[in-house]
């Protein structure tokens, strides 16, 4: 990989598309020298990094664009490399042209993540960190964008240089023993070293837990809405949307590509799962009733249940509560239980009897009457209001499978202090340990594994 | 507007979607210490301008991002005023949040073009030049942006610039013998005076001649395909825009949005008209043979007739061409005659006979013969090789009205000197002149003008 770094790479760092101004960026040892070839203004070699200078762009004696240049010089810059940064005006025809240009003057074009590739390989960011700058760009609600934030400031590299920092300590003192293994000589106290492995362990575990949430954080809370035909999920779905697109784009200029079927409350985003059934067929294919809601459920997170109160029995809602009760339960999921009619004295007048089925939620979707309160109990039942700022939340697969082969290789430590195994199968095991938590951060790497990170990467990043 | 001023603004200044990066432009008195407000990293007010930083910005102890911040310290920025501009990860959630967040802190959100109105406003660009940044932004063609490059830098100023200050020399001395009316001198000697009206009508008169060009340019050169059903039309159209599809987006990262039925040849772009009938009907409305044509042909720069030699006799194309070529005199429109058959032996081969018809081009839009050849001869037609860089050339209907009232003014500027009129009619005429010149610089101006012009800018710019 390291050899790539000689060449200068260009790309353009912001969205295509038409706008007030492109940023491109040129990256490698060439980047400021390539750029002062068709520079119009001063000259750019002569200058301090952290400036920015005003001139034309020239192919030979055709005016590209009038433009600014940032210069950025090695190590002082994201990549640690040369980068010189160049706002033109945002046409596609002018940025091309100057890519071109760049190109034509020895530049390559970069490939996806490459900027941030070279600025793991150069030690300005560690793996899990550059991971962190991806994640970061496609957060759209505010507890992914802390996750990711926190992630890429160093957070979880630094939890993970602790649990490395002593596992190497236990492994030097092993290895000593190896040294003097003739004289049967035992360095390391098995209690204490046990105790350090336990206590390893648990961070290590509480990192492998701390997945379901950071999946969900970064993924969103997967709720299935639920209930008997014409009972108005379709309505109460679309008035939850609705609200949500009300709210996006109030800020002139950027206009949020909101997904569909998604709303984000607090900086929590929701995700409703099959929704595609709700809407399209007006509730009718739902005729079979709960039977095809238990299937939905085991993807979800929360389940909201919505009945009628006035076409509804007691015994049947109880009836189907115990049936959901248990499914629910295997999931791990919450239960809403949400009454839906037209307006408030109805709702009220209807309800009577029901209270013994715990917690019921009045809403009319049709009069947005309680939507509000709605919300706030999604919100509950998500249960991500009480994130730790400064807790480490895991939410990469990658990570979480590298942390459960050192949840494994610290198991087989374990029972080696325990049982009658000699140091050097000892050692191994904790090799293999540091071997998986240093793949998180890119102490261990390969190309194959660089290269599935940063191709997923947008290019000029 | 200059009120306006004292408040300062903030807006998105790239392209709204996901990119590596997003850069907000504030622009005000406030600017640098707004941002300064809720930057961590340096006091932002003790830097000098065109310089950059790195830091996080923050709302209360909630970190939004780590960014760089770029400083323009007031008058050297594109607005004359502190300018900031805030290099953030593009995340269209993150770019919200820090919009929001300096609207928080006292910066208002821009209104379309505000950012070049102010660059205006305070001296920076006269009109025209403001006028040009949204041309360049909006050129897709080598062409249109060396028009609208050239009018930015101020080539188009320049020489009305120079007719103004002949006109105002001409004016002072009219004005003088007003002050002298009583004694009735002539200070002007009216025969110099003629011959400087003259000059400068016709450089206006060249202006206004050359918008033809200009808006050629601008929207492209537009070009009928015409012939007899089935001759080929849609398959010789598609062939020419699918090579231009193959041509663009050939660097990675610029996804240039091609405009349905246009090309662009070595610079030039070209409008294929009415090319849906072409498309949709698979010739068969086109029945009605040329009488259709014709009124294609009227907003058309460019005939390219189509016929099948092997089906269509001397005497039938002779008659046809008769016709075609009285309504493309009258239209002043160019004809190229073009010969489709599926190889070029049999081209050749039907061919006989057809000599008398004038310069006739063989091609196969089946086989994709001799379409180089055609792209080169639609270029000659098109006749716009021969632009000269240094030559100014209006393509902007507001400009084209000022220049048609100012040819007016002095016309009877002209006709007052060749006949008994007292010098204040000459003065108020002249007067005239000068007013509908400066509307085109923005010497004079009207908040509706003003209004009209920068609503149609992109916020950011």
């Amino acid at each position: 990989m390291s050899l790539h770094q000689e060449e200068t790479i260009v790309a353009l760092a912001t969205p295509a598309g038409i706008g007030a101004i492109g940023v491109i960026r040129l990256s490698g040892p060439e980047a400021i020298s390539i750029t002062n070839k068709v520079f119009y203004g001063k000259n750019l070699e002569a200058q301090d990094s952290h400036t920015i200078h005003f001139g034309t762009l020239r192919d030979g004696d055709f005016i590209i664009d009038e433009v600014l240049v940032s210069l950025f010089v090695a190590p002082k810059s994201y990549t640690k490399e040369n980068v010189v940064e160049i706002s033109c005006h945002g046409s596609d025809y002018i940025i091309a042209s100057i890519i071109k240009l760049m190109i034509k003057n020895g530049a390559r074009a970069a490939k996806a993540g490459e900027f941030t590739l070279r600025a793991f390989l150069n030690g300005g960011l560690d793996l899990s960190q550059a991971e962190a700058v991806a994640d970061l760009i496609a957060s759209s609600s505010k507890s992914a964008h802390q996750l990711a934030l926190q992630q890429m400031r160093g957070g979880f590299s630094n939890e993970l240089k602790n649990l490395r920092e002593q596992l190497i300590h236990f492994a030097s003192m092993i290895e000593l023993e190896l040294d003097f293994s003739e004289e049967d000589v035992e360095f390391a106290n098995r209690d204490q070293l046990k105790q350090l492995i336990l206590a390893i362990n648990k961070v290590v575990s509480r990192l492998i837990q701390s997945f379901e949430m950071g999946n969900v954080i970064k993924n969103g809370v997967p709720v299935v809405i639920a209930g008997k035909p014409n009972v108005g999920k379709s309505t109460l779905l679309n008035v939850l949307l609705n609200e949500e697109r009300a709210i996006v784009s109030d800020i002139a200029g950027t206009t949020r590509d909101t997904v569909e079927d998604e709303i984000t409350l607090k900086g929590v985003r929701f995700r409703f799962i099959d929704t595609a059934g709700i809407r399209e067929t007006a509730d009718i294919i739902e005729a079979k009733g709960v039977e095809r809601t238990f299937e939905k459920i085991k993807s979800s997170a929360i389940v909201l249940y919505l009945f009628d109160p006035r076409e509804t029995s007691l015994t049947e809602l109880k009836a189907i509560m115990d049936d959901l009760h248990q499914v629910i339960q295997e999931n791990n999921s919450k239960l809403l239980l949400v009454a839906n009619k037209t307006d408030e004295t109805q709702v009220n007048n209807a309800l009577t009897g029901f209270e013994s089925l715990g917690e019921i939620l009045n809403i009319s979707a049709k009069e947005k009457y309680n939507i509000q309160l709605l919300e706030d109990e999604l919100l509950k039942a998500a249960n991500l209001s009480q994130i730790n700022k400064d807790e480490v939340i895991v939410s990469n697969i990658r990570h979480l499978e590298a942390l459960q082969k050192t949840e494994a290789s610290l198991s087989r430590v374990l029972h080696g202090i325990d049982n009658p195994v000699t140091s050097d199968f000892l050692a191994m095991d904790i090799k293999q340990a540091l071997y998986y938590l240093g793949e998180i951060t890119g102490t261990v790497t390969t190309d194959d594994l660089l290269e599935n990170i940063f191709s997923k990467f947008c290019i000029g990043k």
